[in-house]
């Protein structure tokens, strides 16, 4: 039981970790330095954490990783929306 | 044995994403645009899903983290460096 505590508080601090990076997006709506690459191949990790995290029953993995995920694919969004503005 | 190939592949797309934006930082020598914040809480958190990776003795989370947790180190490092910048 308390090896699903660490996993929580581990997949609470790498999931809200994207909110400042979310956020300063949101409040510059500039994205030029962050690379798109880097996000694609997140979002794709995460997808294969989450399918590892249900097979072997972990709920921290699931939850952070599909949560984090969400994130990470709004980043891709808003690095793309302002792709132009450099 | 088939949990931990998923795993590794997971571990591996997670821990090579960070590269792009490792050389991206490299080749601009700007990051203005990247959150300190994200890579601090990010660092925090692989810290502590290391530990729970010997904790739950799986392999797959214990590497993928140590490295990452390199490359986050790193772009810490590039974005603390070149701050001034902007």
């Amino acid at each position: 039981m308390h090896t699903n505590i660490i996993g929580l508080i581990a997949g609470t601090l790498t999931t809200i970790s994207f909110l400042p990076q979310v956020m300063k997006i949101l409040k510059t709506r500039h994205a030029r330095d962050i690379s798109l690459g880097m996000y694609v191949v997140l979002a794709i990790g995460m997808i294969v954490w989450l399918i590892y995290g249900v097979m072997i029953k972990e709920l921290p993995i699931m939850v952070a990783n599909g949560i984090a995920l969400v994130f990470c694919l709004f980043i891709i969004a808003m690095k793309l929306k302002y792709r132009k503005r450099g």
